[in-house]
């Protein structure tokens, strides 16, 4: 099944290498249009997977990423932003006029096929599909067997939409079985997979790991920290660290551990608790935190265990830990970030310099909340994820992320001597 | 054993992200001085090596590969070139303002920690390390069994010069124990491994393929076409065949098959044959083709088996094969191309588009010699590897190919509304 879908996939990714911008828009706007005309059938498919999850028993924020209801708009949305941001395909840079005689560049193409291995959300579908379109790549999607009624019908209008522009509807495939041996098949065939993208949790991408032949984008698990410097405004400091913790606590660029310089503790520590205890936020704070605290203080949390700073909470919860300098920042940040997004807060310039050359995460800010790591937030319109690894790229990834280049080498019968 | 050096490895590339360009120079500077006053002891070693492989009666081209006698000088020479490049390490880009009050870049970092697996050659010792040191990354190498000695005399010139300028000797670490379990062992590490990279045959490629949890580059196998259309002038394709086919036919640019329209066979053909066997060059005819030869130029080749067009030569031999059109010429590197290096000879700037924009490989030349594809040759002043794979890097890599960026984030107590 796995082999066909291949083949098929690097046969439309020819042609979709060749489509040009205004067909691949044309696609968009078709599928923008078919979710309005076809909703109802759309949603009767979700609402049958939301009666089957309940059956099943899955919890309520399981169900609530898997239902569509009331979001088709806000996709629809996101699809007309696609639409609107440059296709990045077939531009060149980097060009060189030679000794030799030659003339260098490069072209930007699309990577080929994609695998992508997700759960539950059904809005991915779309998401990676539209991506994928407007910059000429193929995907074979892998979706929870959860959404599969959803999946499909996003997938039918997907093709629907193709095939009216004259376009494979090859080019986007859907694995419409659950059987879990298919995700490692797929994980095997690099003759025709270029990249896997699992969207998931932390044992997914483990599992991609472990067992791809094809190269993986790992990412998307976020322990993330803000240090608050001595030289900090504490009053905006609290509405940072309160935006970061608690303005959508389960995603994975929401606070995880606050570190804060011990001169500034015994005023900034008081002032944190009581703020965010006020959304409902409980705390694990570290010895010495502890011992600044009033019995009030104290109630709303804990002494933490080791285990808690290498957690990503995706919840109203947040470590507390006082630290010495900046060093001991880096340090505790090096050992128990995953490397997607942390920050400073500070006036001072140098040791911003400093936070930001040697904390080696996808993203780095200096005086801002954490949770703008994002592709929309920072510019890139969409991301199909956000990556942790080092390799092709880091932090949101948005169109030109799901692109690579070849050289382009033009002489005159030029010969190497 | 490789988990104590990852350990070390993750641990130096924190003091070598932070290294300033003008100490990782000072290091390459001393590398280039104690090659030349340690000359005699690495010589020794190496003749020592050569003795041991004609012992275990290694092949005159293997020994030749592993031989450092007489080209320590053109060693130099290339360590002095990669200090006169720029370092790519800190540079940003992608810079943008944005509504939300954010200022984004990137800013160029270290990979950090690569693996390289190679075999035979062990100036690839140095060419690694000397890359390696300018951006800061560190390596953990595993060079072959039979450069063993050779190999160990090199490091440890390494290592004097990193302690000589206060960096760490870890940086560059050598697995000196040719135990091959050794090498799985560091493709599962990838904790402390960001990146592998094989320098070897296909067997090599395959094995890192299938047994890495950390992304591989894979690559340096071609099987490189070049397709002379109607258009082009005979003559002067004749000299871009000979070039490409006979300069180093060793190498993984070299040229392996020649297609061409059916139009100008019967010219180009006998043009083709009579040159290339004065280099002593044997060829493998397609069909048509072998139907145009006369009786002594049939005494040159034979008919090709249908394995020969996938064939990487490494050697005097040229697959010759007449085409259709430009459509078929391309259809037959889609199939047979390992995605290294094919061109187009023409006159007509309509088809050489067409044959840049289709043919999906690393490197596409249009009137030139297959033999560019080179980190020296296209400008990079040096190589680690050429990939022929989609992600992060595609064809020759440099130094800029083995750096990567953090996103960096500027606000002013920012926070995501």
């Amino acid at each position: 099944m796995i082999e066909e879908m291949g083949q098929k996939a690097k046969s439309a990714a020819k042609e979709m290498a060749r489509a040009p911008s205004h067909k691949k828009n044309e696609v968009l706007r078709t599928i923008a249009a078919l979710l309005e005309t076809e909703q109802d059938r759309i949603l009767s498919a979700n609402q049958q997977d939301i009666d089957e999850a309940e059956i099943q028993g899955l919890s309520g924020s399981m169900i609530d990423r898997l239902s569509l209801q009331g979001r088709l708009t806000g996709i629809i949305g996101d699809i007309d932003r696609v639409i609107a941001l440059e296709d990045p395909v077939g531009e060149r840079f980097d060009a060189l006029n030679l000794p030799n005689g030659l003339t260098v560049c490069k072209q930007r193409v699309p990577i080929g096929v994609l695998g992508v291995i997700y759960e539950s959300r059904p809005n991915v579908t779309l998401d990676i599909a539209a991506l994928a379109i407007k910059t000429g790549n193929c995907v074979i999607l892998r979706g929870g067997s959860e959404t599969i009624r959803s999946n499909r019908e996003l997938v039918r209008v997907i093709h629907t939409a193709l095939v009216q522009s004259g376009l494979p509807p090859t080019a986007i495939q859907f694995v419409d079985d659950p059987d879990r041996r298919h995700v490692k098949d797929l994980l095997h065939h690099h003759q025709y997979v270029d990249l896997i993208i699992p969207r998931g949790g932390a044992k997914l991408h483990q599992f991609c790991r472990e067992n791809s032949m094809i190269p993986v984008i790992t990412g998307g698990i976020g322990v993330c920290h803000l240090y608050v410097d001595q030289s900090a405004d504490l009053e905006k400091s609290v509405d940072v660290v309160f935006n970061a913790k608690t303005q959508r606590p389960t995603v994975c660029n929401a606070l995880d551990t606050l570190l804060m310089h011990h001169d500034i503790a015994p005023a900034f520590l008081p002032l944190v608790v009581q703020r965010l205890k006020e959304a409902g936020v409980t705390f694990r704070f570290d010895e010495n935190s502890w011992k600044l605290l009033n019995e009030e203080e104290k109630s709303s949390g804990q002494v933490a265990k080791p285990e808690d700073w290498e957690t990503e909470w995706l919840d109203l919860i947040l470590g507390i830990k006082i630290v010495e300098n900046l060093d001991e920042a880096i340090d505790h940040i090096a050992t128990c970030s995953t490397g997607h997004s942390d920050g400073i807060l500070t006036h001072n310039e140098g040791r911003a310099q400093k936070f930001v050359n040697e904390v080696d995460s996808s993203t780095v800010y200096v005086n801002a909340s954490t949770r703008f790591t994002d592709g929309g937030q920072m510019g890139l319109g969409a991301e199909v994820a956000i990556s942790t690894q080092k390799l092709h790229a880091r932090g949101p990834m948005g169109l030109k992320e799901i692109t690579t280049y070849k050289w382009v080498v033009e002489g005159n019968y030029t010969v190497r001597s």
